[in-house]
Parts: C-alpha cells; structure tokens; sequence
C-alpha cells in the first residue's frame, strides 16, 4: 500500500521565498513589465569529489508549480507587512490569484548531468519565474545532492545492498524524507524512513537499537524476543556489551536469525570473526549488516579488505552529503520574449559568467558508453545524440504522470552502466568532457560585444 | 503581524520515523513490556571547529510530542505491510490511541552545550519513550548545528549584522524554515526566508538578484526602477555587468540609495572601491551588504583587512553548517523504572560507552564567565552551580508557553558573552573543561563490574 499515492511533502509553501522572489515581483507588478523570461537552472562547477550528479527532484518540483496558491494569511502577512507598505493594493489581490501558468523543460530524474548543464528550464511570465525561484533551488539541489553522493556509495558497495538509515542526522524531518527518496534514485535499496516508504512505496529495512538489549535481563533475552516478534526479519544488533560474545549467543540461538547487526570497532576485523562465530555454529544463511558513520570510501576499503559484509546501513554521510554538503546550483535568466521578440541574456560577474539564450544538452555515446555531451543552443540539431531537456510543462500542467522511485532508481542505474568506468572512481576522476558548441560561444560573443563594445569584450576570455 | 502564532513545521509526522523504532515498539507490545524509561539525547563528541554548542530546536521537539499522532491512514498502512504482518492487531489499535505521556527535562534553547551533556532528557513509558527517538534527534540535530555555526558567523562580524540568505541551498524547504529559526537563535539579525519571518516573527531582510538588472534595457534604470517601488528598503545589486560602473551608476542616481550589494569578486577590494565611489559622490549614508559564500572564516579575514561592508548575506555555509555538517547527536538509554525500582543503563560498545543513569549538567561561573561544568548525578546539589537541565514537560504537557525566537536570541548572546574569549576562536579554540562527578564515575564502574565482573572491568578504562 502507498500513502496518498501522488502526494509530496510540501510544508505550507507560498511563503517559503527568499523575500527578494516578492519584492522583485512586486516591482515588476508596479512598473507592469510582463515579459516571458526563461531561466536555466543548473550547477556552476563540480566539486573534485564529483564526476558527475544524478538528476532528482524534479517530481516535487512540478508538484510545487502545480500546486502554488498564496492563502489569505499568506497574502494578509505580506499586504501588512513594513516592506511592502509602498506597494498598491493591486499586487496583493494579484498574489491572491496567482498560478503558475509556465513551461517547463527538463532532464528526467535519474538522468547523470555535469556542470553547467541546465536540470530544469522555466519560461514564464517573469512574476511567476521570479517567484518560484528559490523553491525550485531548494528540492532540486538537495534532490539532486543525496541522489548523487547515493550513487557512488552504491558503487562502492559493488552490488551488495546499500541501506538508508540517516534521518535522525538528515536536516530536519523533512530532508529525511527527501533524502530518503533521492537515495533509492540513485541506486540505494531501502530506507529506515517510514513516511519516505509510505509516500513513495519504497522497501522499508530496519535492525534494532542498543536499548532494545539494554531493557532485558539479558542479551540472550533481548534477541529471543526480537525474534519471536519478527522471526522473518529480526536483525539483531549484536555489540551492545561486547561484539564477540553477541555474536556468540546470536549464533546458537534455537531460532534461526536472518541477521546480524555491527555499528561500532573495527568493522573489517570484526566482521571476519563474527562470520566465522556464526559459521562455524552453522548459522551460513545469517546475513551481516554493518553501520556506523559508513560512506563509500571506508565501504570501498572494507571489501577490498574482503569484509564478509551482505549489506550496508549508511546514515549521515549519505543524507548530509557530508564530503559536499552542498552545490553551487543557481537559477539564472538567459532569455527575456516581449511582443515575440526573444533576447538573449547573460550577466558577467566576475567569475559568474554563463551562456544566454535557451539550451540544449545533447549527450553523444559510443558502443553503448557516453562519450561526450555537447551543450547548444536549443535550435540545434544534432541527429546522433540524445537531447536531454524534454518538455514536462505546459501552461502549469505537468505533461506525464509521475515515475515511480523504483521506475526512476532503474533508469539511474542503466545510466550509470552507459557511464565508463574511469569516471565512476571515487577519488581523482577525470571530468568527462562537456563541449559547447560554435553557436552558443558565438552568442556570448555577441553579447558581450552589445554590452562593453568591441574592445572590453576582447579582455574578457573565455565564457565558462 | 505573526502567521498562525505558536505554530511549527511539523510535516506529517506520526511515520517520520525509522522503521525500527515501530518494529521495536510492536515487539514491547508483544512481551508487555512497559517499564519506564529515560533517553538522554547529547552530542558524542564536538568536531575540531566547534568548541562550543548552541542549544535549539526544543521548541519544534515539545510541539512534536504535543501533537504526535498516528491517522488512520498510518495505521492502515502499518498494519497491510508485510513487515508487520506477524504482529497482533492489538497492537495497531494501540497505535490509534496513542499519545505521548512522558515528563521531559531540556536545556533552554540558546544554552551553551558541549559534548556528552543532555540537551533533553524523555523519560515515559519505553514504546513512548522509543518511537519519538528519530524526530527528536532530526529537529534538535539540525537546529543545534546551525545555531552554532551562526553563533560563530555573528562573531565573526563583530557587531555587524549577518542576514541568513540561505534558504535555496539548505536541505530542502523545511530545512531553509528550520535553519533561518536556528540562525536568528544562534544571533542572525535577519533571514530572506519569508515563511521563517512569518511564523517565528523574524525581521525579513533581502535584497535584488542579477535578473532584475539584465530585464531592463539599462542598469540605471533597473535601480531607479526598484527604488521607486522600495525608496526606503532597495539595496541594489551591483555586479551584474561590472561592479564598480555599477557603482557609479548608484552613487549617481537622483534618489537616496539605501544599499548596494556586492556578490563576486574580491569583497575586500571591491568594497573599499565601492566606499570610495560611493563617498566621492555624497552617498555616506548608502550600506554596503557583501554575499557570496561568506562564513566566519571570510568575514574575519574581511574585516582584519579593514573592509567597509556595513553587512554580510551569509547563505549556504550557514545553513548547511559547510565545515561541519551533521554532529555526532544520539539519544541512548539510561535508566529503566520498574515498579518504583530504577536501574541505570549503559552499553559498553567500543569507543561508544556513555555515562549511565539520570543526570544534571552544573555550570560553575566565576566574575560573571562560565568556568567549568560538572556533568553528575540528578540527585547531586551544587548550590554555586546553576543547573542546566530544568523540567519542560510533565505528562505529554508543555509546563510553560513558547518563548519568541527574539527572546530566545537574547538569552544566547547573554549566554555568549559569558563565555570566556579564548573559547570564541574561530581556530584550535582549547576544551571547555566539563568533568564528571566521583558519584557518576562511580555509577559507571558499579555497572561495569555487575555485566563483565571484577577483571574484565578493569581493562575497559576510562568511560567517556
């Protein structure tokens, strides 16, 4: 059974701007600039512990756009509050019938993107591509944070199981959830969090905790009862006192135990003697879940260590993205449209410089392998490679149902199979290459050119 | 105004759980266990870069406990899954009626806390005391860390204000609410947030984006534009194309420019030039506000290089908490009530031993500074010590209202300034000394000889 099938957490959002979205909006209200503006959303540069990012959501961010109303409470707070005491009265009763009525282009969830490369592409009135802005920021970067570190600890995990145990560490209750789902996106097997599980009708997995075995008389108790409760699941967690001895009494229990859990000392040491506790009191089918501050380089290390673990519980490296707690994912305009007339448009920030105009990915492959992505102008045709923005939008109505987690986690990983191996290296990844192409560089140019003049621009270098 | 005074995030929460805490609380169920318990929820250890704690997050924990209950629907759904299938209706109809019936103990939010000392202390029933585990760690983990690490930023900036920009790259929505409550905790002035200011009363501070600029046919008359609508309150944005044409432009316009921003480039540099166009042309009253994944680390070095900036929008390294983004906070069990006869709890895992029984944290000061904490037993008087830990809730009851989040900021810069300087470093501060009391050691020890007996005990060493 999923809980409220379609359903997305989105706490109480009109509100939930960066107050600038507003006044912003507010000023284009007075001045009644109504252009279409297009915005690129997409991640400036990759860190050097990123080869690449799995795309995630998206499906929260249509449901937003979808759904985004101003209450009368909401609209009240704004209308009497001193920031805007300077605005008519005719913005508000706007707020009050707002909808987004945009376009939206995208890369599906699941989908490996790099730097500069945009996720998510929005043209609509500029009030309501304005407004939407920080939300949209906000579920896709984390979406996208979680999904992609998932993937390489599910790397590293060379196929056994990766568990998603982080949401007492997550960023609020609401990140649990959310990382909970970006985790199964990007290849991660099941997670602790059940409201994630209910939402998203993703498998459920849990052990127990140290005060499970604290409350009994004795160890030996607290497992018998775990498992007379739970005989098909129980995994007991065995170093509450001391590892050996737990795993000792787990292994000649009278019941037969699914498993076994370890979440402190020296995992590669003791999940050697703990397989061989439990082997040697015949206990073969016991499985051993490890945890405690695991990511993918110590899981990496552990199997090269020939660590007799079956799966591996992750918890707040995985759901804080702890080596990269955060992308530099930024959402900026590239096109304004006035009368049918677009115009191309960049700004020049030192350092902050990113192509105009509306875009294209196209993501060229060889022999089943990606081989090189290309990022154009959307007109472009390029009958070789996939073109990764497809439409998903139209007028503020998502053009498709939603994918399943479970549909999208199985793209992500025929995905990163069409990845070569090089770039899936956990440490010192070369950058897979992202051209630009001749009509986009050329654009700039032109830009540029319209801007400073002939003999600013040519001080400027290159556009990246 | 305030929107819906009192009121918290609390995103659907009866299932925001892990899993275990369900499977544990239907196995209680099963062996009618229903002794009473108590949790300490603490802080392991503090990283390198945190010599001190700042206490939040107890106000969204009480409101949890408060509210927590399960639907219908989450029943349903506990009951159809096959994880549960081996357990007892008797159960789920326990879960319909569930309410939290526990007395808590908590340090005030904007206390000064450091490792191993309990910001909150659940002690219920042990289903009761169990299932709330993972939200109580969520919202005090989260706000915790980020109040801390804002408590730092606000040092940094030595009396300037620091406004939250955050929100887009926090962990999702709720996160961006729950960081900019947690920053204006830890000494923010302001957040962007606008949902935050709405439902904590917090002073909304923002600014302009580059959109803004590139829409208009000229700079000067997007700035003119935005002054218009918000004579009093627009800080224009001046690096869209180049900072400092950018800066003449605003130092040249007919109105008052209350302030600029500058969001790229060297800051240091930049601001100076900007003072000085600004200056040269009458405009002494125009702020400057600096951004751009500023931290502490930055502002320092800012300001000892004597840069003008009036105020700084710190974002993502504030509310992801960058340097150090999740803390070792857990919630073990230390005592266990049965019949009137209680009975101190720990567990010996390796490097994970903790100190058993019900506790208080005494804070020594000495000419107005804190000295030294003494974390002891509950029953323990030291009458020159103010104690930390105080009763917040009897029987599933607040004993007291909610404090404002202005009140709660005051309280933590009061408690800041108590804190001897050396502690404020923002690099290799010295420990805070907290020591444990002899009656406390002790306890540690009596139990340690009880489980292992007399020999092993004295292998095992010191207990933190």
């Amino acid at each position: 059974m999923q809980l409220r099938p379609g359903a997305e957490m989105n706490p109480d959002h009109a509100l939930l701007v960066d107050l600038y979205e507003l006044t912003m909006a507010a000023a284009y209200f007075e001045h009644r600039i109504d252009c279409r503006a297009t915005f690129d959303l997409f991640v400036r540069h990759l860190p050097a512990q990123r080869a690449y990012l799995v795309a995630a959501g998206l499906n929260a961010a249509l449901g937003y756009l979808e759904n985004l109303r101003f209450s009368d409470a909401d609209v009240q707070f704004l209308r009497t509050h001193p920031i805007f005491r300077t605005v008519s009265p005719a913005f508000f009763d706007y707020l009050r019938e707002f909808r987004f009525h945009g376009d939206v282009q995208a890369v599906e969830e699941g989908t490996l993107v790099f730097a500069e490369e945009p996720l998510l592409q929005v043209s609509a009135p500029v009030l309501e591509a304005q407004i939407v802005e920080t939300y949209l920021l906000s579920v896709i970067h984390f979406e996208t944070l979680v999904a992609s570190k998932a993937a390489r600890v599910v790397h590293a995990a060379k196929g056994r199981p990766v568990l998603e145990f982080g949401t007492r560490r997550a960023h609020g209750p609401e990140a649990g959830v959310r990382a909970a789902r970006a985790a199964c996106v990007g290849g991660c097997a099941a997670t602790s969090n059940v409201l994630a599980g209910a939402l998203y009708n993703l498998p459920l997995a849990g052990t127990a905790a140290h005060s499970w075995t604290q409350v009994f008389p004795s160890e030996r108790r607290s497992f018998e009862a775990l498992l007379e409760t739970f005989p098909n699941s129980a995994i007991l967690l065995i170093d509450t006192y001391d590892v050996l001895a737990g795993a000792e009494i787990a292994a000649t229990l009278e019941k037969r135990v699914p498993g076994v859990r370890l979440d402190s000392g020296d995992l590669l040491e003791k999940s050697r003697l703990v397989r061989e506790i439990l082997d040697r009191h015949g206990q073969r089918d016991t499985k051993i879940v490890a945890s405690g501050d695991l990511n993918e380089y110590k899981i990496e290390e552990l199997l090269a260590g020939g660590a007799p673990i079956d799966s591996f519980g992750v918890g707040t490296d995985l759901v804080t993205s702890r080596d990269v707690p955060a992308l530099n994912v930024v959402y900026k305009l590239v096109e304004t449209e006035t009368g049918g007339v677009a115009e191309p448009k960049t700004k020049f920030s030192e350092d902050k410089v990113y192509w105009p105009g509306r875009k294209q990915v196209f993501r060229f492959s060889e022999g089943g392998q990606y081989h090189h992505d290309l990022i154009a102008r959307a007109a472009e045709e390029h009958p070789k490679a996939s073109a990764l923005l497809q439409p998903v939008m139209r007028e503020g109505r998502r053009m498709a149902p939603a994918l399943t987690v479970e549909e999208i986690r199985q793209r992500t990983l025929a995905n990163l199979a069409c990845l070569p191996e090089a770039y899936h290296a956990l440490h010192q990844a070369p950058a897979f290459p992202v051209e630009k192409s001749p009509a986009l560089e050329q654009l700039l140019e032109e830009i540029r050119v319209k801007h400073f003049g002939v003999e600013k621009a040519s001080h400027l270098g290159g556009g990246s």
